[in-house]
């Protein structure tokens, strides 16, 4: 579907990646923001919440309200979900019903299996039935499908910087599927704003820590993408780390090749081929920055943008194929890569809004 | 040897674990400070340098002096050595002429093998017949050869977070030797007070990154202490990142069992007998702490002190040990632990001084 | 009076203050640290609420209670409050009557005037009769009150440091008080353990800002303080801000002379009076530091110790002077401070514990 | 000179403002950027030296040169000078006389008075000639001489920060001149990219630290703006502080108003005095935000824009006014505000490429 231009409304506008939708579709040359709601904020204007976007003349003029799926419906064509999950469900059955688009960025509607979801977010999922019309937005990767979606499902932050190093790779088979462990380092925007003792700035500063290990609940779309593109289930290691920065994720993909390069011309071989998968899959991708020669990835170098940075090294010591990826979790990973979808869905060319 | 006090001299004193030396030798209640070496601050008094330290005494009239290895000799019984490798060998050699007692942070006389020193530092070892008298000192593992010690080459600070977690598990023949990954995140501290831009506030707030990816020195004896473990040759995955916190290294062990688990019985009883292992290893070990129930290691619980803190979990979907420890790197990565080292030679409580 | 041990229980000790005072008292030679109270984490043990006092035995065994006045009196000779304000009243109240020593950390007992806590606090004070008794715990200025005082207002992080610097000036009648300007900045820890959104990580990190301009509630103490140096009321501008460190307070004052010195000559005399003035007050005090030369105070050489550093400048250019502090807020400007009193009231060597 | 395209060089782009004149001139749409100068990056493409641009098509084409007037003179018809003070002069003189537009981000120009540079940068002025030519950069002020300009003097950060929230005062007597107090808080940005020890992340994180004091150079441009402004000379007292973000300036000014007021009547009436005074000067100014109600700037609100946040409040206790201002020391300090002068030069909306 092509339009000039869109009516949006935002629910749950006064988090991280709210205020990040606010700032990104303000921006928008083909987008009409007519509604941003937020229980605690209602009432107040754009710029006395966020005073950095007062700059915008729009932001004096738009004001927070209570969410409301009826009224939504009618202000606004397509709609951008940024709530806890299970309270996005809620919204989106009323919303799809009468007709609206909609772009998830909670984990309500990235899992197909219902049972996953009840294994990881230990509920029953609340709406079983639409998950099968769920797109799950990695437009590198679902790019057809979301162009027709009306439910996309946005990938989680950690899900993003692991995802678009590791798919094309399993895709071609050439790293094996039972032996894959993701480390990841998150700023700590990535826990909301949650007023909680565990991020206040005197926790967090000075201090590094993995959490949720073993089992962190990203795993359960991780995985279920990752089977997806091998073919065969699996499942992985993955370590979440809370770093003292306000944004960016570092990931470290430790991978076997499918086959050993026992020698240094194997080795030269199975680099040429990896090569030649990741350009193959990316270097055409406006937001995906295969990093060359010496050069590692680097948050700061990301950060602000909708641009994930990957590089890669064979050890020749150990065999292993390392994969390091560098995202800005708000945007890449979360509401830059809702507006790529939107973009997509619309009909505008995928960059805009976004460069 | 059993001493009431010990002279001692530190050459080198102007860098972080050169700094970090005076404030725990200034306290040290055996010690006596007779000489602080650096070429940039000779002439200036301790307090003028680190006005940190001025509230102790002794900090407003010693003053830093040229380093001279035989003024040394004569003024010290034990000279710690915070030098760059290469360097440091060059102060030892006649030290340990002169008879004195020797604590070398750097990686001079770290490794048994010249070849290794080779290839990993690209330059031949200054010294290598001195190589057979050092001892590595890392006191939980080799108390018995640093008690009778004249040279002791005090571990790097990666290698301390990843050791001791690990030469348990290797010694008791736990962990597969050949699928070991470890995944450390490093304060910029580590970088030392080099003025280079790459350390810069700006280039390093908000900012995460790999670095020395994949053959950092460290490898170097790391995987000779874990050969000596193993009875084998061990080759490791090693990356390190670098984080902005001043101090601190979080390391997480990517490790397999050397027996599967199949079953949850099976499992529990290898948990079982991990948790002997190192209970074994460390329960009375005052400078490893060994966490229990939920808690996770975190930098700020052991930053300004010279403690270890490690958590294991079993993952039951992949089968791995995780195994998760926090350091100060300045302090149980470097000085701290080279003062431990210090008390036993010198017979002193091993505590004394580092509590 | 001269003990060799005192029994010592904290109530509230589960917030910042709290939390230094645990670590100071654990490892204060003549301290018996007999109760920690704490709504929220009654029950757990001191290693389990604070992993990195872990190393020490007794918080192994230390377990937080619920506070109850009765039962403090009878297990501790010496309580320190560590309670906002307000709630710390209702504790002193029967702990005086039972006899116990109070040093009491919030702003309960630091004004004379009743009507002054009236129009800072918005409330009645709680206990006006104590009012008379409570001797303000600014151990330089009011050692000797301090000795035999049974109620202890330990002063606020702020005006430590503003008063320590400002006092000697005014008691020498060298500055005019009705030309006062302070202006602070602190470390996020002032704020104490409180889960507010203002104090998240990433609303601190990247961010400076002023705050409770132009009447924060520390300027009653301040001026109290300041009028019974001056022997005239004074009245003070005073500007917080709040900077992205965990602790510290830098204090830069705008000071007048008292009388302009007009040529080069008349300013040096003034600037040996004023060194003259600092050195009578403070060259012997163990925990203030005079910088010397062309040094400036900067919170990281006084984090982590009860000391304050002091600067001052003429300027030449503007008649003015200068005036520079630098503390640990919540060390000296807290907990730190408040052991120092103990020390004096004990009767133990002033820095004892605190070195 | 109304233009649709202009042809801009940057000499010394690879320091702080230079990157950022770099980013505001690659997504400027009416801006070709035809070259980018730095000795130490010559050879090596914009997406080299600065990953972040790397998205942005021209980053991997154009190459950093080394310096020469001559050929800059032919290649642009506007270069950016961001050099040392110095060194922007030798090459300010060729390119005048080569008939290209100057905009100079270093202090060379920025003093009608060469025995003012002299006094306060140590050295002769090297191009006293071209001083009257000079136009000082700050849009708000001097609009219309900037229009006509071939030589722009582009104002200093902390000047930005100060001139703007007080010329207008000043301007219309409200205060007086010779009681002006500036208390500024600058990121770490604003030393630049040297790699000086004082600047590693060690030396600034957890540190807090005034500096220059008492006669930071940037005093002789504030004092010079100011006293054209007040109409009489005028000295201030100006501490700027070192705080650990990377960028962003808090100015907190302590002014007293030019009649007293001592009645709240009075106070109300001078309040409504300032704030017309404020909303005349600044309310159509797309770059300048006057905070209302209780808000008070915050740097986190104005990074990475060219927005000055100002607020301000008469205090009844004590008369005083204060004013705070926030603002990007590298954006509307630096380069952001040097491209809003280009806009204005070359005709363009004066917003352009800024918002």
């Amino acid at each position: 579907m092509k339009r000039t231009s869109v009516k949006v409304a935002i629910v749950g506008a006064s988090g991280y990646s709210g205020e990040e939708l606010v700032r990104l579709l303000l921006n928008h040359p083909h987008v009409d923001l007519v509604a941003v709601t937020s229980r605690q904020s209602a009432g107040q204007t754009v710029a006395q919440v966020f005073p950095k976007f007062a700059s915008h003349p729009k932001s004096r003029t738009l004001r927070f309200t209570e969410p409301n799926a009826e009224l939504l419906a009618k202000q606004a064509d397509l709609v951008f979900l940024a709530l806890p999950h299970g309270v996005a469900a809620e919204y989106a059955v009323p919303l799809l019903h009468a007709g609206s688009q909609i772009i998830d960025l909670s984990a309500d509607f990235r899992l197909k299996n219902p049972a996953i979801y009840r294994e990881f977010y230990g509920r029953d999922h609340p709406a079983p039935e639409l998950l099968p019309k769920a797109i799950y937005g990695l437009p590198e990767i679902y790019r057809d499908p979301i162009r027709g979606a009306q439910l996309i499902a946005s990938p989680g932050c950690y899900p993003t910087s692991i995802l678009l190093p590791l798919l094309p790779l399993l895709r071609a088979g050439l790293v094996r599927p039972e032996a894959i462990i993701a480390d990841s380092l998150s700023g700590v925007s990535g826990a909301g704003r949650k007023a909680e003792p565990d991020y206040l700035f005197c926790e967090c500063h000075e201090s590094v820590r993995p959490y949720a290990v073993p089992k962190h609940r990203h795993l359960s779309e991780i995985e279920e993408q990752l089977s997806l593109a091998a073919g065969v289930p699996v499942v992985i290691q993955f370590t979440p780390h809370l770093i003292p920065v306000n944004r960016g994720i570092l990931t470290t993909l430790y991978l076997t090749p499918a086959e050993a390069a026992p020698t240094a011309e194997a080795l030269a071989r199975l680099g040429e081929t990896i090569s030649s998968c990741y350009a193959c899959a990316y270097a055409r991708e406006p937001f995906v920055r295969l990093l060359e020669g010496k050069a590692l990835p680097d948050t700061k170098n990301v950060v602000g943008t909708n641009v994930v940075e990957i590089a890669w090294r064979l050890d020749p010591r150990t065999g292993r194929l390392l994969v390091l990826s560098a995202e800005d979790n708000i945007v890449k990973g979360a509401s830059g890569q809702a507006v790529q979808s939107m973009n997509i869905m619309c009909g505008f060319p995928e960059t805009t809004g976004l460069l």
